[in-house]
């Protein structure tokens, strides 16, 4: 019997949330383990730069997304939280005054952040808290925090009304700048507080340096796969290990495939292409990070030009709007990435 | 116009509750304010030696029942918590194997608990969270909790089932004792763990010396009353102050009214009798707290012994079964502590 086979993905929320479904699906068909699941390791290196504090709880958005994906227990309609949610906790919480009345809560969801923020306060770092909250479900897959500091991406932004002209810049957390403004108000720099004196959780960089492929998820290049990236070490792992590394453009002919990606790229500069963020990630071959990168069909035309950047590029049908879907694009990832270097 | 007759209440949770919703109405008769209330200034000093850290969120029961009841949203029928409670989020919790499985906290109630909890992580004393948490509704009464500090009821009890002949003494939470094993096990002693160096919240002592009545709810004489006695400088100020100390007998007919108290007088030996608490509280005139004490119509027969020791007594029927008896009750409270010294 040979060796499982080692997938180490970086992933955002709803985006790498959906990607890993597809991925355990495609796994358990390409290695299946005979009572359906697949014999390899997939592990997940989550970004938590979205984890905010809020009523004196602990949230990670990014790993309860993908955690009650792939439980099997997420609101499919509404594209976020558990399904048949409800908010009397948060309706109580607003008459208190306590809390983001732009972000609600809902009571199953609690749940999971009482049950966390109750291990966190008792001294677990948050990789064994979440291990633990993750236990609860046969996930097929592990899910490691990027890092157990407490990380944040915090958005500068203008401040138009500012009475004081030297003061015109306003700092706020990425979930309210996300979720509050949607995005809106144009991003002048992402500050990832805490990010300089990081370090990753147990398990990441051994994942990222064993594993046989590496897979970018199509979730936002700034603030998701961005922020993993920033953690130290991380970066310098994906380069050191023998893994190809493969990403999914999240970017499809201009347009960001969910959420408000558009507006994190312009703020670094990039523009929204999927040629861009393969180029912002940049060819392993010249010091980036990049093996392999997939594209949609209808950026077929960047293939090429990619190719001859260093960065081996296929097109394929990129919406993952459904687990076919997204099982053929983890697929395709997947030979793309195993495909011999 | 004269100055707000100022009555100050010692009170524990369920009994309290309804003693102080009674008392309210008394006053508000007594007093009128012309617009439902009352003139008179109510301000209960709240027993918090029951509360506990529970799944991370600070739990105050006491505080609670007399919150619920005084704002009309507990649960008459049930007799404690929120009414139209339900319980998801604690479900949620218990499949992740957090708090205690014999203690359910409800939704509505957890909303509480959350605001109140991220307060306290704010840096806010209880007395303040309280307040802010307590200024939702028009209450009539102000509550104070007896300390700031965390004081924490703990009960030794025998535990037979030992390997070690030498650790047959167990220590739990007084939750615990009361809650799961519904005071069944002996308890050898209460140790009120962090009292010796609590000190009263703001505004007790000051309540206590300016009141021109000082009223014993009919609450638990040895975990409720008892507690918030030993918070130093509480039974000093209690002697010191100008107001006669009047007290309600929680035992008719050598039962207890509500609760397990019996279990706790036993185990600091004394009865359970509307006498043997009075004597426990001691005649003000011999060193002890009690000026006057109301039993029920089925204790007369203690009225004249009580009086002899020096604690004036008068029989009332004191089962508070509705706002109308529990009214009646506060009234003549008020009525045995007003009468002139």
């Amino acid at each position: 019997m040979s060796a499982p086979v080692r997938i180490a993905v970086l992933a955002g929320g709803v985006g790498g949330a959906r990607f890993l479904r597809g991925l355990r699906e495609a796994a358990a068909r390409r290695w299946p383990d005979g009572d359906g699941g697949t014999t390899a390791a997939i592990t997940a290196i989550v970004n938590t730069g979205d984890d905010a504090w809020l009523a004196g709880l602990r949230i990670t958005p990014d790993l309860d997304s993908i955690l009650y994906t792939l439980a099997g227990v997420n609101d499919e309609q509404r594209g976020w939280g558990r399904v048949g949610e409800t908010e009397r906790v948060s309706a109580e919480l607003a008459e208190y005054g306590i809390g983001w009345p732009w972000f609600t809560l809902g009571d199953l969801d609690l749940g999971t952040h009482i049950a966390r923020t109750s291990m966190l306060r008792d001294g677990l770092p948050l990789s064994a808290a979440s291990a633990r909250i993750h236990s609860r479900w046969p996930l097929g897959v592990t899910l490691l925090p990027m890092t157990d500091d407490e990380v944040e991406t915090h958005v500068e932004v203008d401040d138009p009304e500012s009475p004081d002209p030297d003061q015109r810049i306003r700092t706020m957390h990425f979930q309210e700048w996300w979720t509050r403004y949607r995005a809106s108000l144009p991003a002048r720099r992402f500050v990832q507080q805490g990010i300089e004196t990081a370090t990753p959780a147990p398990g990441v960089l051994e994942t990222i340096e064993a594993a046989d492929v590496i897979l970018l998820a199509p979730s936002n290049p700034v603030v998701s796969i961005g922020t993993i990236l920033n953690v130290p070490g991380i970066r310098a792992a994906l380069s050191r290990g023998a893994g190809r590394v493969i990403g999914v453009s999240p970017i499809i002919d201009g347009s960001v495939v969910r959420g408000m990606a558009d507006a994190c790229l312009t703020a670094i500069g990039v523009a929204t292409s999927a040629s861009a963020v393969a180029l912002h990630y940049g060819a392993r071959i010249a010091g980036g990070l990049l093996d392999g990168w997939l594209v949609d069909s209808a950026d077929n035309q960047a293939v090429e030009s990619l190719a001859a950047a260093g960065i081996a590029t296929v097109a394929r049908p990129l919406w993952m709007v459904d687990l076919e879907k997204s099982a053929a694009i983890a697929d395709a990832a997947l030979e793309l990435g195993l495909r011999a270097r």
